[in-house]
């Protein structure tokens, strides 16, 4: 007999051996029912953990988030078995429990899993959760486990980065992985869940690291639970850029023609020449030299740079021209900033020297990590790269965080965070082998970003891997976060290239190199654009700015297009809707493209030379004068204006 | 014995086999001396044939033309045997004498003849001519020649494509060639000859046909006329955009880096991305979408459109991604824009539907056919695709030449030609093998040309793969023609990709598609207006459109800032010179720069608020109040003015 004490000072006895899940039950059939796992003696057990001694007890019922976690971390463990059922290949990375659901991270090295697998895993979970076997729950040290899975690289890794002591490693029908809370060994009440997506994930989060597949789900105690996280999903859809590309028609990606690859509608093609010309403009006043530079070039440049070397695995295969040419596509625009540095003896007149350009590049990713605009193949990225000399690295670094202000403030990004990504000290072979490089190059960034007062956190093995850099961070509708923005010390590559200018001593001086994005990729950035406005650009921005709707096609078509004419004249983006359709309907349309402004022109408009202006989003309509509506959004657009007034 | 008749009716009588150098000689030495050639009885033989019958004979000299191109043609003859001389794997193929010099066309498989091969070549060529050694020319038909070089297809070919019925065969040292005129024996006297450049030349001129490496020179009967043909040479590459280039600091090239691939240097990128501005908007207010697609694409795309058919030769080799992933740069832009057409279904009221890009291309060209701008592997075209109804061709068609017409307008582009490229109908290979659409598509562009009353001349061989082309032929400064706008019917790509839309009658119709450029790619047309302009660009294209030159740093630097400032808060291109040096050194260097304004300011001007102004190429000055002068150039900049008046 066991004695067993609960968390309300009462004891019971029990025969030895009995069950959790059986001690449960002998308080009351309806609490069993509840529980998920219990505490026993401070350890979380599972509800099939046999009471062998005396024992403080507690109960952990459904409704606690721990539960919860159980249930999803238990989801998570049954979804790695179906990933190996569903390809034996699949090689298992990290798993479990997040905030709002559970994931597994796998890779197949000979294909990959894609959103159209995801009911045929599915069906697998449902036939897996209805077999009645038996699920082992173990408590267990690190060591032990590490042990355990000593054939699986990954697994080893992910329990060695883990901060606790214990695990658990959990077995069913001779699957076997590890997790860090107890399952819910009663898996047969796993019915609420739903796998939702596939996305890339790196390896620990690491950017520098392996990239799995991650296919990601949720599960609840109840219907009602499911089906309200659905809603707030589809809330976030509702924000999804991939969602609102194709509603507005934006642009697409065909996997068929080419994985990673968006072709840019006109509309959406519109707001990133929009973007476009003002970055390059802005940049032009800041003092930049912007430049076209190829997106081939011999492979040895980029042998030279180190990009072959530390980079390669996210390079595209270089191609045979013969006569020993090997080209290749640039997975990054530094190294033809370096030859344009290099194209001329340099002097300490001319620094800083800023060379700037929306330089194309190719990146490899696998097919299971794209999206849409976030995660592509070719982008476009707003380049720039400064040499200076050692005493403006301050200076310069200001004012490329002044230039970021001014865009941010013009875009309106108000969400983001700063953060210092260094290198990951272990990682030799990602990172450039130099300490005293490292450590000052580090140091200098943090003591910049102290000296502006500003707040940042610290990322280990986010650098990239010719020096630390201050990257902006922002997060999708998805909540994936993202770099938005970067500034880069670069020792190296000046050192690798041999760069040189003339000081005022008439010396040779070596410059350093500073790398800096403010918009990031025209991808990335368009696709954080369709995101944080969802799709209701600001006037400036928006591909068709003015909806001009005759009341009746028959009578005022005529000054529906002189109207159309005299805006375009002053600049504007304006198209007349002359469809064989109602005025009403012709009105809703208006909205659901979001267009900031629709005239309605009728008789008394004609007349009077006016135009009746509403807004997107309001339902007053406002006469005006035509020459008052010009002056209206042409302010509007001049002012940057986050919100059609 | 011989009597030979003389054109003035003298008649002599030599000894039976006497050559015509020998016949000449009796005559009289000097008339030898400056003999090059003969007619014999209406045929024209080398100085070395024997006179065995009674004949009319008329003796050329060196100041004939004729002469002239005998003497380049034996230079083009112990060219080729140069090249032999040089890789013995050279493959020969056209040859002969030009306009203003020779030349000699030879493919070497294993590598190129580059320009710094050209002191070796010339060296060989020197020694041979030294060499004592009979050449002998041989008259003979086509069909022995044929029979003769039956071993090199090549020149069975070019005998073929031979508009005369008869050749000469030419022997020295056992190297043999033909030419179309008789060579001259007494090649010793080959002395004022020099190699002048390497270039690509596609085998009979045709564009489909394969690309030889040209090695040209020229050749001259003295010293004095190649000395002034040098200075002729002189004066066009004063025109000639790679020089210009590197003086005015425009581009590089730099074939270590990637042959072929330009960098744009900051001032020839402000060139490009004001005329790339220009179009784009010229573009999308003449009804043209713009869009934004990848340059690479899975291989099955260019499968299906028909380039990988017939076009490989000019496509870089595709990239395997693993899983069966062919990824492939595109040579033309035609296919993604048909996606974007086919991305949803179209009704006769979207058509014609215009889709325009500045479309990055890559086309595979043999490095020795490169050239500056000109010339390259990675180019931006202007390109625009519009589909369009059976009976809306000839009315797209004008459209297309009238915004043509307008762009001309703006940039004072005058000598071209039109051209109407046809296929040639033997090349089955190269060409799409339908008769039907292609006489009735060549007949269509010929019908509309005379309708519209232009003036054209038509060229076989010259169309795309899939149909034929109005193409605007213009000049390079080195005389080479070059294709710079074009447009192209295309029945064919349109079928292959089973392209519809639905008409008025509810049915499904197939759209024809034309493909047009109006300024090309961005290469060739930026390439084409240094040389036009000289690099005196006008005022809305200059790089840098004022210069701005204190009379003294010291007293009056503040004063040219802020005017430097003013004018650039009025959108205009700026710079100020305070480097340390005298101010006549400075306004001699805006000179050199060819800026169109320099604006001299001292101790007048900053007391009255005046700017003194010198117009790039004129002496007199101008001293005028700063509005004045930011209104002179403004209204420079609108009208697209080609002088800074």
């Amino acid at each position: 007999m066991v004695k067993i004490t609960l968390p309300s000072g009462d004891t019971k006895e029990y025969t030895n051996n009995i069950s959790v899940l059986e001690a449960a039950k002998e308080i009351s059939p309806s609490l069993a029912k509840k529980t998920v796992f219990a505490t026993v003696n401070g350890i979380d057990q599972p509800l099939n953990f046999k009471l062998e001694n005396d024992a403080n007890l507690v109960l952990h019922t459904k409704e606690e988030e721990a539960s919860l976690n159980s249930l999803r971390a238990t989801a998570s463990f049954f979804l790695g078995h179906a990933i190996k059922s569903f390809n034996s290949e699949a090689v298992l990375g990290d798993c479990g429990f997040s905030d709002d659901g559970f994931y597994y991270d796998s890779d197949i090295p000979s294909g990959q899993i894609s959103a159209d697998d995801l009911p045929a895993i599915t069906e697998i979970l449902n036939k897996d959760i209805k077999e009645k076997s038996t699920l082992t729950s173990i408590h267990t040290s690190i060591d032990d486990a590490i042990n355990e899975f000593k054939d699986n690289t990954y697994k080893v890794e992910l329990l060695k980065s883990l901060k606790v002591k214990d695990v658990y490693i959990n077995s069913w029908n001779g699957f076997k992985d590890f997790s860090t809370v107890p399952l819910y060994t009663n898996y047969d009440q796993i019915k609420y869940f739903k796998l939702l997506f596939v996305a890339g994930a790196y390896f620990l989060g690491k950017s520098s690291n392996k990239m799995f597949q991650r296919v990601a789900g949720t599960a609840f105690f109840s219907q009602k639970e499911l089906d309200e996280d659905e809603e707030k999903r589809e809330i976030a859809r509702s924000h999804d850029h991939r969602v609102l590309g194709q509603q507005l028609d934006l642009f697409f990606v065909d996997p068929k023609i080419g994985a990673g690859l968006p072709y840019w509608l006109p509309k959406g093609a519109t707001i990133r020449r929009i973007v476009e010309r003002y970055i390059i403009d802005k940049e032009v006043a800041a003092g930049y030299e912007h430049v076209y530079t190829p997106v081939l070039a011999n492979l040895d440049l980029y042998k030279t740079s180190g990009h072959w070397a530390h980079y390669r695995e996210d390079m595209f295969p270089p191609m045979d021209m013969g006569d020993d040419e090997l080209l290749e596509l640039r997975p990054m625009n530094c190294p033809s900033h370096i030859e344009v540095y290099k194209h001329k003896p340099r002097s300490y007149r001319d620094l800083p020297f800023r060379i700037a350009e929306l330089g194309m590049m190719h990146r490899y990713e696998k097919s299971g990590a794209l999206s849409g605009l976030q995660r592509v193949r070719e982008m476009t990225l707003n380049d720039g790269h400064t040499f200076v000399a050692l005493d403006q690295i301050q200076d310069e670094f200001k004012k490329v965080l002044k230039l970021m202000m001014e865009v941010y403030r013009d875009f309106d990004i108000k969400d983001y965070k700063f953060r210092l990504s260094y290198r990951d000290k272990a990682n030799t072979e990602k990172y450039f082998d130099d300490d005293e490089m490292w450590n000052r190059s580090q140091s200098m960034l943090k003591g910049a970003m102290d000296d502006l007062g500003l707040d940042y956190y610290e990322a280990e093995g986010e650098a990239a891997f010719y020096g630390p850099k201050l990257d902006v961070q922002t997060k999708t509708a998805m909540g994936n976060e993202e770099t938005m923005s970067t500034i880069q010390l670069d020792f190296m590559q000046p050192e690798r290239f041999k760069l040189t200018y003339v000081g005022a001593d008439g010396e040779d001086h070596r410059p350093v190199m500073i790398h800096r994005g403010i918009v990031g990729t025209m991808e990335r950035f368009v696709s954080y654009l369709i995101e944080i406005y969802m799709g209701a650009f600001p006037t400036w921005l928006a591909p068709i700015q003015v909806d001009v709707i005759p009341v009746n096609n028959e009578h005022h078509s005529d000054y529906a297009k002189k109207i159309e004419d005299d805006l375009k004249k002053s600049g504007l983006r304006v198209q007349t809707d002359l469809r064989n359709e109602k005025m009403n309907y012709k009105i809703r349309e208006s909205q659901t493209q979001k267009i900031p402004y629709t005239l309605i022109v009728g008789d008394n408009e004609k007349n009077a030379g006016e135009v009746t202006v509403r807004q997107y989003g309001k339902e007053e309509q406002l006469t005006m004068s035509e020459e008052s509506f010009i002056k209206l959004i042409s302010e509007d657009v001049a002012n940057f204006s986050r919100e059609t007034k």
